[in-house]
């Protein structure tokens, strides 16, 4: 199964994604909170490219028939219901509502995804039932990590790495070989190891720094819990849904 | 020392790079060329962004006295004078002659380092001469991968991840820590065991294997040895010299 990995959204919109099971991730924290949203069973959410946009649709289909969340610089917007810390979006605050999303980096590398045939969520929240939907997909694969403005984001690299091992293994796979493109196989070898401390590695990178300097430190610990959801969103009619 | 290192030129393209000294790397093929055509006495090499730029200068300055050096799809191109490997430019070829070179992924990320205050050339071939310029430089340093074809290069992740750590070295620093951003770290970590069989590692990559389909199987293990020279190119008025 040919397996490529794109560390950002415009490596991603190098190559033609028609035809392949696209995964996007952006561990720190938009895909982690999205599955948590619709584990919690939140209707969809409806991923937005910039505020002004999010606000757009939000009034469109009746600003108090959705929830606006997202964030700028980690932080709520101002006048939006929700941020983008999974720990809010309760069964209590989501159950049954219709979530539009605008965040920095998530959203623009699910809309550099959804060129693909299909478009699916992963984070390390739903690792193994993302894997397996991917295998059992069958088709050529493009994990596209969202980075960090634009650039390389470590905790993307690792999850996408865990996530394509997983893959390798659903399907009976060797890991690696010419199918594999650069990005695949760093990420593959570099992962191998990490997954016993990755509340260590992922407070380490650029973004975890980040969230503890704003006070978010408790979601970096809930982004690095492997497997508490048998979820995989995907991207249907511009929304993501279960 | 603040230490960023770029896997693409488009990830350099995201930051400022006034005040810091930029390393490029294209290990194959283009800087590994670069190095080894100075280091065999050509007085000078000319980066053009593409054929019809490399065919305009060359005229300009007069075709017979200067040099065409490039390829597309790992290949001389057609009435230049050499192509892009190493092996071509002996110092019967190029000593005393100025060259005009333009590459697939070497000269577009040359361009993208040229913002910074100073724009160093480093292949594995001058690794250690790079790192003591950079080291005793001491400004912020800022390493800009070429890729391939706009996306993640394991071969230039390598280079760069072994560069750094022998920056931090020279330098008497610990690797890694809040002033190297998250490809800086991850390059270290991944190029640390490597050095003992780059040969194998350059061959499994997707430009190895290009190479190797291309006849150019010799480029690897001549791009893959460490420290064979003690030279470091440098870009001034538009032009790489030592």
């Amino acid at each position: 199964v040919k397996i490529e990995v794109f560390f950002t959204p415009a490596e991603a919109a190098t190559v033609d994604l028609e035809g392949r099971v696209a995964v996007v991730i952006d561990t720190l924290r938009a895909t982690s909170t999205i599955v948590e949203a619709l584990a919690n069973g939140a209707r969809g959410v409806l991923p937005a490219p910039s505020l002004e946009e999010a606000i757009r649709v939000a009034q469109n289909i009746g600003r108090s028939e959705v929830l606006l969340c997202g964030e700028r610089r980690s932080l709520r917007v101002d006048g939006f219901d929700l941020g983008n810390s999974p720990l809010e979006f309760t069964e209590d605050r989501v159950g049954g509502r219709s979530l539009v999303m605008t965040t920095t980096n998530g959203t623009p590398a699910i809309v550099a995804g959804s060129a693909a045939r299909r478009v699916l969520i992963a984070s390390f929240l739903n690792l193994s039932a993302a894997a397996e939907a991917v295998a059992s997909d069958g088709g050529p694969v493009a994990v596209v990590c969202a980075g960090r403005e634009r650039r390389f984001a470590l905790e993307d690299a690792i999850c996408a790495g865990a996530l394509i091992r997983r893959v390798a293994a659903a399907a009976g796979l060797d890991e690696g070989g010419g199918d594999w493109n650069d990005a695949a196989r760093l990420a593959a070898e570099y992962a191998r190891g990490m997954e016993g401390s990755l509340e260590t590695v992922l407070r380490g990178t650029a973004a975890g720094r980040q969230l503890i300097e704003a006070g978010l430190e408790a979601d970096i610990a809930y982004c690095a819990t492997l497997d508490r959801h048998r979820i995989v969103p995907e991207l249907r009619d511009h929304q993501m849904t279960l």
